[in-house]
C-alpha cells in the first residue's frame, strides 16, 4: 500500500463509498512496512551515491555478473564495488561494463560511475607491513568507490618509528584515517596518538602462532590506550573503508 | 631545547661566535623530539577544547584533586572529565570546584567550563537495556564534557521492536550514534540498518554464563551485518562518547 | 495515533474538514508503529496470562516493589514471578501481596494470582546433583508461575544411571523435559535418549578446574549425541522454564 | 530373555518342574534390558512415523545405500533422510528409490513414503543471510521428511528490519521457528520478540575472522534477550528441525 | 518389585491363583531396574571397603554430620572421607567421632575405621612446588582412607632436577604415582619417564597470568611426551587419589 | 664409561698403578648418567616386552622400514608397533616382516613376535559412536601387541543406553576400560559408574561446530562426575591404550 | 656417597678388602645424583651472588621471617629478594634485618648486604602507564638486588610517542631493556625498533574488558614485529628482572 | 632537510640573508625525523654485521631474488638470512649467490658472506623431540648467520632425562640457549635449571589434540618455574634465534 493506495482509499471515504469504520479496518491491516520502511527505503536511495556492494566469494562469475547488471540498471549512476573477486570473476564483469577495474591484491573490483567526491576530506588507509597491503587495498577501493579522495601509507610497521613519522604531514592532513595491521596490532595506537581526527582500525590475521588468527591484533587494538580508535572485524578491509566513508561524508 | 634556545643558537651563528659547522652538530644532536613534537604538542592544545580527562579508578580523592587543580590551572577554560569516580572523589573535586557535577550510575563527575558546542550535530546515546545505562551515562557525559550536544534513547532492546522503532525520528536526527549493549550485543546492527551515520558499539559486560564478562556481546558487535558500525572496548562507555565526539568535530 | 486517532481522521476527511492530501500525509508521518505493532503489543498481552517476570539481581527491595505493583493494578490477574531475590526483597514483597511465595535456594518468588494451567501437559524438571538444585528450582517455580503442572527429579547423575531408570515412568509421562546439569553435562543425552519428547538443557556452573564456570557442561550439551535436545544459556533456569511452558502452551 | 522364554519359565513353575526358587534365580539374572528396553526400544518404533536418519558424511555411496536398504524393508513405510551427502550418493540413493529427492545446498536427500502431515502446525525457517541458506534447507528438509508443513523466509538479516517485518504475517503464523544466522546471530531474539512461540535458534559457521567458526553467534544466541529462545549447535540444521518436529508434534 | 515381591508372584503363579499370561504381564512392567540394578548396587556395595565420600564444600556442619551419622550406621565399618572441610566442620565431625582426623591444608577429614591396607603397593605422591602442597594432601588423604600405603615425596620441581632423582629410589618403588603439579605442569612427564607403573597427573591453579587457572598445566600433562600418563581435573586431588586407589586395588 | 671401564679403573687401583685419588677424580668426572641412568634404561629393557612404538606420521616408507629394521635385530622377541601409517607403509613393512598385521581405520601395524599376554585381564575397548571406532581401534591394536587380551564394544553412545546395558556383562568383566567418545563425550561418565575399575577416558575429535576439535568432550571428561575416571589427550588411542597396559600389567 | 666415601671404598679395594666386582656394584648402586649434581649445586652456589628469592605470597611473617634468617647464616653475603609482601611482612623482616627495605607498589623488599653491581651495564626498566609502574617496580628491585645498575622510565605509552623519544638516549644505553606494557601492549614492538639489545617484555593485567587479565598485551608481545623481543609472564615483574640480570652478567 | 639543507641555511644566516626569525621557522618546520631518525638508520647500520633478513614466504622467486639482489649491493659485507624458503626460490637465490646454503628441513637459505663470529660464546640450540629440528634448524641457521658459534643437542625430551643429562657438559658450555619443543613445552624448564645463562623457549605446534596449535607448549613455558626463561612466539625458530644473537654480542 503506497501513497497512490491510501490516496485512492481516502477518496473512496470521502465519495461515501467506504465507511470510516471499513476504511480504518483496512488502514489498520495495511502492512506497516509500506508506510513506514519506505521512508527507510527512500533514506537507503538518498544516500546511495554509496556504492551499491556485492560479496563476491562463494558466488560463480555468472551470479555476479547478473547482480551487477541489475545494479547497473538506474538511471541513477551508482558506482559498484565487488569485494573478494578473482580473475575469472573480473573478465565476466568486464564484458558487462568497461569501466570496471581489478585490484588483484585483495581481490576488489570498482565500476566507478560516478567520480564526484562526496567525502569532505582525506581518507588516509595506513598499513603496518607489506603483508598486510591487501586488506588496506580493499579499505581504499571500498573508500574510493563510495566517492572519496584516497592517500595510502604501506609498510610503516612500529618497529620502525622513522618510516612512520617520515611521513608526519601525510598522517596530519587526512580527515579519518583506517588503519590495517597484523602480528601485534599496535599501529593504530601510534598512529592515532599523532592526530586528532578518527582512526578506524583493521586488525589482519597476518601473523602465526600466537597470533591466532588476528586474534592478537584484534584484542590488542580494542585496548588500545589511544581513545580515537574504533575497531572492525579481523581482515575487514571492505568495513573499514565504509566506516570511514560514512564519517567523511559529515 | 625549545625555541628560545634556538634562538640563541642562530644569533650566536650570525653575531660569529659559533661556526656553521658546530651549529649544525648541535642541532644535529638536539633531541629531536623537542623540534618535532613540540609540534605534536601543540596539536594536542589545539585540539584541547576537548576536555582533559583523569581515570580515577585506583586514585585517592587527594590524587584526583591534586590532578584536577593543575588543569584548572591555565587560562584556557578547558572542561575536565573525571571517570569512575565515587561518592568521596566527588566531594573532594566539588570543593575543589563548584562547577563539578557528578553522575553516580557511571561514576563520571564533569566540570564544565566551556558549554560551548563544539559538536556540528547531535550525538545519541542509545541503550538496550536498563542495566547497560551506567555505561551509555559514561559514554553520555564525556560526549557532553566534550562539547557535544547528547541525547540518549534507553531500554530498546531488540526482543521488543516496537520500543525502538517509537522513537525512530530521533533515531534519524543523530548525526553520530554511541549504541551500548550486554547479552546478545545485537542492537547496533539493527540501529545501523535504519541509519547512513557511523554507530560506535560498547559491548557490555551485562550477562551471566556463556555471555563471558560481556565476550558474547563484543564478537557479535564485530561481526555486524550492517557495515556503518565500528566497535571499541567492553563497558568503555569513554571510548565510545570519546569517539563519537572526535567525529562529531569533523 | 491509535485507533480513535484514525477514526477522527476520516472523519474530518468525511465531513471536508480536510483535504485528502493532507490526511494522507499525517497518516504517513504517522508512527508506523502505533499501527504495526500495536497488534504485537496485543499479541503480547494475549500471550500474558504467562506471568509478568522481574529480574531482582542489582535492585532495591523498594524498586522491585515498585515494579511488581504496578504489575498487579491491571484486571487481569496475571501471575508474576521475580527471580534472583533474597530474604529482604521477599519481605517487602510480601507486605505488598500476601500470596507472595519464597523459594530460598534460587531465590525465586512467585505470586500467583491465577492458578489455571495453561500448559497441556506435564514439564518435567531434572537435576543432575543436589548443587544443581538451586538452577532446577528456578525453572520449576519459573515454569509453575507460567501455568504448568511440574515435576522435579533431582540427584539422578549419569555415573549412577540406576537412580535415574527408577524414574523411568515418570520420565516417560512428561511432555517437556528441562535437564539441569554441571560439571560434564551428560543427562540431557542420556534423559533425551529415553523420550520423544523435546528436552531443555540447561548447563550450571557446577564444578571446578577445567569446568571453566559451566563451559564444559554448556559444551557438551550443545554437542548432545540426542537429536531431542535444545540448550539455552549457563545456570539460565529461568529460560529453560520459560522455553518449556511456550512449549506446553502448544 | 523374551516374552517367550518367561512363558516357558513360568509354565515350567506351573508344572512343578522349576522350583521358586530356582526360578527366583533365572529371573534375576536375566538379561534385564530384554524386559526394560524392549519396552524403550517398543516406544522407539512408536515413535517412528519420524524418519529414519543416516548421516553420509565420510560414508561412500555403497555403504549409505546398505544402510538405506536396510531402512526400506519394514512394512511401515517410515521416511528416510540422509544429511550431509553429495551427489556420487544421491545418484546411488536414487537407483535404490525413486522417490528420493535431492536437495543440493544442504546435501540432504529425503526419501518421502509417507506423506501424512504429524506436525500440528506450521514450522517456519528464517535465515538471515543467502551463505545461511544450506543450513535452513537442512533445517528445512529435516522437518519436512519428518512430517511437517514447513515454510521459509531467506534474506532477512536484522540489518534491513523492514525485510523481516514485512513477513510480520508469515512469522505470527508459525507454530514453531526455527531461525538460522551466522555473523552476529542477532536474528533469534528479533524473530522471538514478535511472538510467542518457541524459537529453535541454530547458529551458523558463516562470518569470517572474529566470528570464529560461529562461535560469535553461537554465544550471541545463548544470551538472547528474548527468553522464548533455545539454541542447537553450530550449523546443525538437521538439529534445529529435528527439535522443532519433535515440538509441533506435541 | 524386590526379591520378596518376586517369590510371592512365582508361588502365586505356581498355586495356579495366577495365569501364566497375568504374571507376564506383570513381569514384564515391573520396574527392570529392581532386577538389574540391584545386582549393580551389590557391586557397589562390594567394592565398598572403598571409604564413603562427602564433599562438604557449601554444606554447613551440620549438613555433614547428618550424612557421616548415616555412613557410619551400618555394621561394615568403612572408611569415610570428608574432602574441603573447615575446622568447624571437623570439630563438629569429631564430636560425632572420635577417630576423624582433620589435615588443614587440603581440609580433609579422615575417618578411619578400617585400617586393613587393600591395596598391593605403595602409592606415591609427588608434588613439584610448596604451593601444590593442599591438592598432593588430598590425593594422599583420599588414597589412605580407601585403604592404601602412601608415600609422599614434594618440593621437587623440575627447575631442580637432582631434589627428584635423589629419591629416585622411592620414585622406582611406588605401583602408581599421583603427581601433583602447577605452573608449567612438567613434571608428570619427567617422572612418567624415569618408572613403568601409571602415573596419575593432577593439574593445579598454582601460578598466575597465562596460567588461567590452572589452564597451562593440565594442558601440558594432555600432551605429555611419556605414554604412562594420564590426567584428572585441575586441583582434584581427590580423582588423583581415587583413580590411584582403583589401580592399586587391581 | 660402562662397566668394563670400572673394572678396568678398579683392577689399576688394586695394582697400585692409580693412586686412590687419581681414580676418585676419574669416577668423579665419569659421566653420571652411563652409571645413573644405565640402570633407568636396563629398567626400560626389563619393561621392554612392552612394543617397541614407531609414530609413523610424517615418515617415509623407507625411514619406517629403517627404524623397524633396527628394532627387529635384537635377540629378544619384542612386539612392535607402528601407529598413524597408511597402506604404502604397510606394504614396505610387511615385505620387512611377514607378520605384519595392517589396521586401516587406525592406521595401525602390529608385528607381533611375543605373543604371550602378559596383561593380567581383559582390556575392554568401549566407543560411543562409529566415528571413534578409527581412535579405538587404535587403543585395542595398541593394548593387544603390549600383550594384553582386548574385548572392544561400540556404538553403544548414551542417547541409546539400551545399547550399553544390553553388555553390562562384558563391561563388569573387564580389569582395566578403555572408554571412546567424541561430541559431548558422556561415555566415560555413564561406563565407569557401572563398574570398580579405572576408566581411561579419550576423547575424539568427532563432532562439529562448538565442539572445537574434540574440546567439549575432552572437557566433559575431565569434569566426570564418577571419580574412576582419568583422560589422555584428544583422538590419542594409542595413549589410552598404553595406560591401560601399563596398569594391566600389575 | 660423596667424596670421603669413595676414597674409602677404593681404599679398602686397594687394601683387598673389597673384590673389583662388590665394588663396582656398589659403585653401580651408587645414587649418581651424589656425584652428578653435587656439580650442579656447586654450579647453583657458583651462581650465587645473586640473591636467594622469597615468594611472600600466601606466606605469614613468620614463616617469611624464619626462610630470610636461615639464609642470612652463610658468610657470603648474598642479597635477599622477597616479592609479594605486604607490610606486616616487612616490619618483621626490617626487625631481622636493619637493612630490608620495602617498596610498597610492588611489595618486594631488597636485602641487599652485597652492593657490588655483577650486571656489566644498566638494565633500563621502562612501563607504559602509571598503572604499570608496580609490576615495573618489581622488575627492577629483582634487577638491583641482582647486583645490576637499574634505571626506569615511567608512563612512556605509545600513543604519546614524543614522551617515549625525549629519553632517547637513555634508551641507547641501556645493555638490557625490561618493557612493561598492559592494555595492548605494543611499547616492547616500539622500544625494540629504537636499539639493538635483548627487551625483555613483560606483560602487565592491567586494563579492562576484553584485556582479558593481560592477554590482549601478552598476545601482542608474542606476536612482535621487533625480532629482539622476548617475552615474560603477565605481571612477571620478577620474571622480566631476572632474566635481565641473567643477560646483563654476560 | 639533511646536513647538506641545514648548511645552506646556516650560511645564509651568517650572511644576514635570512632573519633568525625565519630560520627558526625554517628549523620548526622541518621534518624532525631527517634530523633525528637518520641517527637511529645510522645506529641500524652500525648494528648491521647482523644479518639482513628476508621472509620468503607468500613471495615468489622474482621478488626474493630481487630483494636479495638489493641487499647484496653495499660494498660491507652483511650476511643475507632468508627464512620459510623452498626448493624453487633457493635454486633461484643460488644463482645470484654461490655461497647460499639451503637447509630443507626449516627452509632457511644463509648466505653467509662474513664468517667472523662476532657473538662471544657459543649458542646452543636444544630440541626436543625430532618433529621439532625444523624449528630448531631455523634457530641454528638464524644464530650462524647473525655471526654465532652455533651447537645442537636434538632429541632430548624430558621423558627421558638421561639421554638429556649426557650431555651435561655442552650445556654447561653454552652462553646462550634456544630451547625448543612441542606439546607439553617442559624441557626449558629442565634446561634452565641446570645451568645460569638465558634461556630462550621456542614453542612449536608439534602435537595434536589439545595441543591447541602449540597453545599448550607455549604456556606451559609462560609458566616456567625456571626464572631464567623467556619466551617468543610458537614456531618462531627465527626469534629465538634472533634474540640469541642479541644476547650473545653483549
Amino acid at each position: 500500500m503506497d501513497k497512490q493506495d491510501i490516496q485512492r482509499l481516502l477518496e473512496e471515504v470521502r465519495a461515501g463509498n467506504l465507511s470510516v469504520a471499513r476504511a480504518i479496518e483496512q488502514l489498520r491491516h495495511m502492512p506497516y512496512e509500506d508506510l513506514g520502511f519506505a521512508k527507510i527505503d527512500h533514506h537507503r536511495s538518498l544516500r546511495q551515491g554509496f556504492a551499491e556492494v556485492i560479496y563476491a566469494k562463494g558466488k560463480t562469475p555468472r551470479q555476479v555478473v547478473a547482480i551487477a547488471r541489475g545494479m547497473l540498471l538506474p538511471r541513477t549512476a551508482h558506482n559498484i564495488l565487488i569485494t573478494r573477486a578473482d580473475a575469472a570473476i573480473y573478465r565476466a564483469v568486464h564484458r558487462l561494463n568497461r569501466h570496471a577495474k581489478f585490484h588483484p591484491l585483495s581481490g576488489a573490483i570498482g565500476i566507478r560511475r560516478n567520480t564526484e567526491n562526496v567525502g569532505k576530506g582525506v581518507v588516509l588507509v595506513v598499513a603496518a607491513g607489506t603483508s598486510d597491503i591487501p586488506v588496506a587495498e580493499e579499505a581504499a577501493v571500498t573508500a574510493e568507490t563510495m566517492g572519496n579522495r584516497v592517500e595510502s601509507l604501506y609498510d610503516v610497521g612500529v618497529a620502525g618509528l622513522h618510516r612512520l613519522l617520515h611521513h608526519h604531514e601525510k598522517i596530519a592532513a587526512a580527515r579519518v584515517i583506517v588503519c590495517v595491521a597484523g602480528m601485534e596490532g599496535a599501529l593504530p595506537s601510534v598512529v592515532a596518538g599523532l592526530v586528532a581526527v578518527p582512526v578506524i582500525a583493521v586488525p589482519t590475521s597476518i601473523g602465526y602462532g600466537a597470533s591466532f588468527g588476528g586474534l592478537a591484533a584484534l584484542l590488542a587494538m580494542l585496548n588500545s590506550c589511544a581513545s580515537n580508535v574504533c575497531v572492525v572485524n579481523i581482515d575487514n578491509g571492505f568495513g573499514g573503508g565504509y566506516v570511514a566513508s560514512v564519517i567523511n561524508r559529515l
